[in-house]
């Protein structure tokens, strides 16, 4: 009769078998904020009781492209990058929890199986997605140079669909990179019972903030974006 | 403030964006079990207190390839087979708990994202992999026909390292499909606290068994297997 | 100064980094065979000069899916089958070229790349794409048992794009498997000038036939196709 | 009678669907190249006749990763990036021919299917691998900051097994990118006859030499590099 170790499954003797290695996670990265105002009843629509929508704007949503680094405290994934490189989509919105405001996360994809789990253990409900964002140069004529007049391309498929599309304009430097991912998150983490009887396992609401976080340049623009229908989204 | 559907996150007003549709789930497909007798020791390190080494044979263990079709109770899923096929690799062992006999999975790797979503809420300790297994065929030269002397292939690769690869020579018919994978399971259901303290915010031991199973034609053979060394395995 | 071994690039001493085995290769597989008529002009624009359209029915055209092992003469990708499994898609049409009738491939999609090239190799214009098809079962509810009644589906996605998807209802069994993809193959082998200058070094117009071929069970039925628009097919 | 369009096949009425755009092809991306000297023996014995070792240092060779974009010069690939982004792996050598000196590839892998066949019409021998590389970042822990210490990882896979991997330490700035590839390309286009017997419909030795290049920051370290065996390389 062993003790397991592992901070995740599968646990083992050594741990080293686990999915996701033992916190702290460190993240480095690039990330393009797309955020407008969607009709505020379909947020509303998206917020499970007790949440509420924001007091102002309650319609805003962003939609965020995030091309990751990612690695433990160990710093090991760095030199085996299949193991720490990552691209994610995310969609966020504000609410309301006990009169404090946060952003939630309404749906996001991630292309790979520990950053899909760690985002489960965060209470963010990742599914698996093919990503692609533009990235910028600084030789060569393939790709756009930072700064004004720079033009970026942001993609989504699951499922061999294609889910969101948008296209980004650089247009002058920002104070800030937006308002709708600003806030502390409060997310579900939920597991459905064994039995699946239609109850919960676990059933937790959770608050979160980044700590440590150390932010380079910011560009604001214009954008399109699309988005496709799918039998197994919305 | 909204009642949310979905048997899984993410949640919505329809439920239709959930990572896996509502149960039952129903499942058609091809397995290869591969049994041999390690060390009982290797075994027993792997099995969580409560649980105890089996009585008889406690170094069985059987590692299993199987090529699915699954889907809901809609049927939906067949008609979109990006939806519906994935293949599987697990490793079993038997185990005691409370004096009843059991079979646990050790390890497991599949290829779609629901699938392993659906092993984690059954507590199966699921990470995706890549994974190929030899089809018999009935016309031309490229495969195998069912029958002695047939020879099939299997492999198993994760974060672009080969980690198991096996080949296997039917002999006969056989009246069983084993005995390692043969028993009711019992997993863990584990996620770790939000804070990451080392304890657990779902910590259960839960058993299972199919039912409504129905077996087709089964042969017993010879095989060979290798086990690769990987940093994040063991 | 080395006399270099390989049926294809790279080429070595030994031969054994071919991204091709020298012929023969072997192919056992399943197909899916959708025949409909569409604008004979929309024919006739695919096919180059000398090529004309076929006398009779010159407007038909096949689209098949095909579930492939395939394998040189040693064998030995069977027993390693990520190096013989693979799926493709491909639309034929019927074209006449002095006097003769020939089918020609328009557009395939394949998901392995030595399965790419080698149709290059015989004028088949192959990209890559992500390619699912239903596969019958003998067990279970998960699938479809062969015979009438028996509903498949059947699609093909490319760059994060689904681009074809099929229903395909079994109703009887056939005593063939379609007309449009019958007859000898006519290819070109097209290999631009390394200048770039328009013209082509390899410029060569191919004829195929299979040869000890061998045919299982064949069934008709009815079928819904639906194509979808991109930016880099048409 | 068609006069079909497209730089490559599939040639179509508007030359939208050809696997390549029309020339000139942009790039831009970033390059980790490991220069060491392997036995001039397995060198030569890669050179097809009349290809000689090179005068100087005939053993010496480069393993190259490169991370890149491309387009052609529409620039429509940048706006949607699964058709720019590939990552390739290559090892290069020098040969002597005609008195003149070349760099010559040996073996390559990248990751879609315009790269591969873009190589193939440019005489490079490209197979289809997965590739890693490590990127350098300007905030957070989870990457290296380009200067003095910064360690990187870099990978190849192809069919589920790990072919090279490698790590590397800048030391110091550096006033060029290596010896090995720094001179004209040679290279073979083959492409066996549709009979397979034995000759080459296209048997061309092509030199290439890149133009209009922007180079920008440069350093030399330190690296280890582990070959692994695989049946089909070498």
């Amino acid at each position: 009769m062993a003790e397991l170790q592992g901070f995740l499954f599968p646990r083992s003797a050594t741990g080293s078998s686990s999915l996701l290695p033992q916190p702290p996670w460190h993240y480095s990265g690039t990330m393009l904020t797309l955020e407008y105002r969607t009709d505020p009843a379909a947020v509303a629509e998206l917020l499970p009781t007790p949440l509420e929508p924001a007091d102002d704007d309650p319609g805003a949503v962003a939609v965020i492209w995030a091309d990751w680094q990612s690695c433990s405290d160990s710093f090991d994934e760095l030199l085996d990058p299949v193991r720490s490189q990552y691209l994610e989509v995310f969609v966020v919105a504000r609410c309301k929890y006990r009169g404090e405001h946060f952003s939630r996360c309404l749906y996001i994809w991630v292309d790979r199986d520990y950053a899909m789990v760690r985002g489960h253990h965060q209470g963010y409900p990742k599914k698996l997605g093919s990503i692609h964002l533009t990235r910028p140069v600084t030789v060569g004529k393939a790709g756009p140079r930072v700064g004004p007049g720079a033009r970026f391309g942001a993609t989504l498929a699951a499922y061999d669909r294609r889910l969101i599309e948008a296209t980004f304009t650089m247009t002058e430097p920002s104070e800030h990179a937006g308002f709708v991912n600003a806030l502390p998150m409060i997310h579900n983490r939920w597991m459905p019972a064994i039995e699946s009887d239609g109850s919960d396992s676990l059933d937790e609401l959770v608050t979160m903030r980044g700590f440590d976080a150390e932010v380079g340049r910011t560009y604001t623009g214009d954008f399109e974006i699309t988005l496709f229908d799918s039998p197994v989204e919305g």
